[in-house]
């Protein structure tokens, strides 16, 4: 299904025009199809139907209350990474048992919270890690579940910001250190260390850098067990690439039928972590064009949505496709032109998009594609700037999922001294 | 004078030992010495006594209202970039006639609030621009002063994100089209476009390319004095580089010496919009040590802030000079060894500083120099984590300025359906 589709030119969110949530909501503005996220969710779920992994989903790409509660109404586990996500995974009642923690910085307090309430499974991803987790649940008094972050140092081919397997990433153990670490885990009386979890990076089109980590942990797991160590537990991770532009990603189909070969022989649980490829494409940014300018160089549209609104393209040199809600036939002169479309921020490093084919209008709406990840959740209110209003789309309907900031939340934490 | 200096085996901000604030106010903060925001304005007001300028605080730097309240009681004018920073202004009192308001989109919204408040001066970037807002004050009914923001096609040789005045930048109007526009501008019967406004990056360190875009404006308001359109005003933008690491950048002082015979013939009011150079230097971010981590490769120190909290190295790959708060003795291990100090967020973007020489323990104090401007303001909910708390030290004392976030305060804008 289509979950953002055109219409007679305009566009719709499931059953509801994108300009009328506009013309309603204002803009900057993102707005969420539920159904895109919850059929993204099935379609991993179908596909590793065979093994019945624990599937979570990896807060941090969209960590919006609304989208959490559909997800986990669907059965789906939530992969968190600090204590402000734990806080998000109880608001929404995730069941405890469903929750894995990872992160290379977990704090003391967010450790003991974590404990306390009772979480599945803790992603250690040093030694240091390891005895401060093993200090905290000796005085907690309980037995703590954790899986080693092996780095099995590959190259996924990624932007090398979300490259995080490569040997010179901060994450995970070596290999060999894991296995030194798991023939002495009885020097850590309060742990249960019996799980594997390997990340390797994040919107990986191509299934070949998978294959070749989880060959690696296969083999680890197996000479553990020639050593009486058994491992329950075997995380993926996520990193499953999407199409933002012209990729042509594996679907969670095929990339199944390449990874279970590989481990239906291990007897392990397989939990997955999938973020990007569920919330990636279920949600969009909607701009307004504010400016035309034209210059001896090229052609600016300026629009109301800025760096602050969706950092990917400046930092991450990331692609989003941009398209007109309206679409206006396209000039000569525009045909021949490539404009950059950018926002207000006053630095050169805010645009969204450059060296497009585009014919708007001032007033009209930009669509920006692929911002249902990694779009919010790393907003700021840098210039001072107001972080945009979220809607989620439900059929016909459209619900208000996060206010739009005003201008008192800008200080509402200061005090003039 | 040192605002950051460093004692016995400690450091101060003025008088207060920096371990003390950090104990009581947790960590990571954002520590700024009031003084040194007062003698960095001071040092740009004498240098340019003479022409006496209006010095107009670039808010977009440091937009904290007692940074704002500091500097406006100082006889500062504030810069402002949004609606957002008139917002901050009107906070704290800043006196309208001391307002210039620059960005390539400002809303209409926001050109009406600013009017209403009567600000000095709106710095135009684009024709489209300069038609609204001839519009709109045409219905507020009252004549507005504008300046036009001449791209001088420069490159000062700095980060090409905060690069704003070569060609290819979003910004401003080219030497021909501003004199064709003033030329023709009873056109705007609702403008008084009375000044020329150039800025032509950040964190410049060298003279030469503001003296290039100076004689090149210079040439534009004779020429124009030529046609009878006098020219009132010369905003020279800020720019101002300060020292991060090894740079020499000119003193205020000597800038101003390069840049006065320049324009001393114009009978311009001079404005000046510096931020970076008052506020850069000015605070520091502290940072507790959780981990230490040994890989094959190199040695981590995962730290408890992160590029939510600081972005300039992974948006820039800004260098920030960090140091211990405890100097411990540098063993031979790690005078040979490189590390990487990182943060909990789970990316390989996230870093503060890589292959530094540093020995540090688990629990120790380190401080991120550097982090006046450019620091909280960029600051983000990234991986839910929470924005730091703010202080201010004012001699022998230390002030909240902001508070440190709490969980609730993620999902406070949020409605659950």
């Amino acid at each position: 299904m289509d979950y953002f589709r055109a219409g007679r030119n305009t566009l719709y969110c499931e059953g509801v025009q994108i300009e009328r949530i506009a013309d309603k909501f204002g803009t900057p503005l993102y707005i969420y199809s539920q159904r895109s996220f919850i059929d993204r969710f099935r379609e991993i779920k179908r596909a590793f139907s065979m093994l019945n992994p624990l599937i979570c989903y990896s807060v941090k790409a969209n960590s919006n209350l609304s989208i959490l509660k559909t997800l986990v109404k669907e059965g789906a586990g939530l992969d968190i990474v600090s204590g402000g996500e734990l806080f998000r995974a109880k608001k929404v009642k995730c069941p405890a048992g469903r929750i894995v923690y990872s992160s290379v910085g977990k704090t003391e307090e967010e450790i003991r919270d974590a404990l306390d309430y009772g979480i599945f499974m803790l992603n250690v991803e040093s030694e240091s890690e390891l005895k401060k987790i093993n200090s905290v649940s000796g005085m907690a008094k309980r037995k703590v579940k954790v899986s080693l972050r092996v780095n099995p140092g590959i190259d996924p081919s990624t932007h090398a910001y979300i490259t995080t397997g490569k040997k010179e990433n901060k994450f995970g153990i070596s290999v060999e250190k894991a296995k030194k670490i798991l023939l002495e885990k009885v020097k850590y009386k309060n742990l249960d260390i019996s799980g594997i979890h390997i990340h390797i990076g994040s919107q990986i089109t191509d299934s070949a850098p998978f294959v070749k980590a989880v060959k690696k942990v296969r083999k680890l797991i197996v000479e553990l067990a020639r050593n009486k160590i058994r491992i329950r537990y075997l995380n993926l991770g996520g990193g499953l690439g999407i199409v933002y532009d012209k990729e042509k990603p594996q679907t969670a189909e095929s990339f199944a039928k390449k990874i279970i070969p590989l481990i239906a022989g291990l007897k392990c649980r397989i939990i997955l972590e999938p973020g990007r490829f569920i919330a990636g494409n279920s949600g969009i940014l909607i701009t307004k064009v504010l400016y035309l300018k034209d210059t001896p160089v090229k052609r600016f549209i300026i629009v109301d949505a800025a760096m602050n609104d969706l950092l990917r393209p400046s930092l991450y040199g990331a692609y989003h496709k941009i398209v007109p809600l309206f679409q206006r036939a396209k000039s000569y002169e525009l045909r021949a032109k490539l404009v950059d479309v950018v926002g207000p921020v006053c630095e050169s490093g805010d645009f969204l998009g450059k060296d497009r084919r585009l014919n708007v209008k001032e007033g009209d709406y930009l669509v920006v594609l692929g911002c249902g990840a990694y779009g919010f959740s790393m907003s700021s209110n840098y210039n001072s700037r107001l972080r945009p209003a979220e809607v989620m789309v439900k059929g016909n309907k459209t619900y208000l999922i996060r206010r739009r900031e005003e201008y008192r939340d800008l200080t509402a934490k200061e005090y003039l001294i």
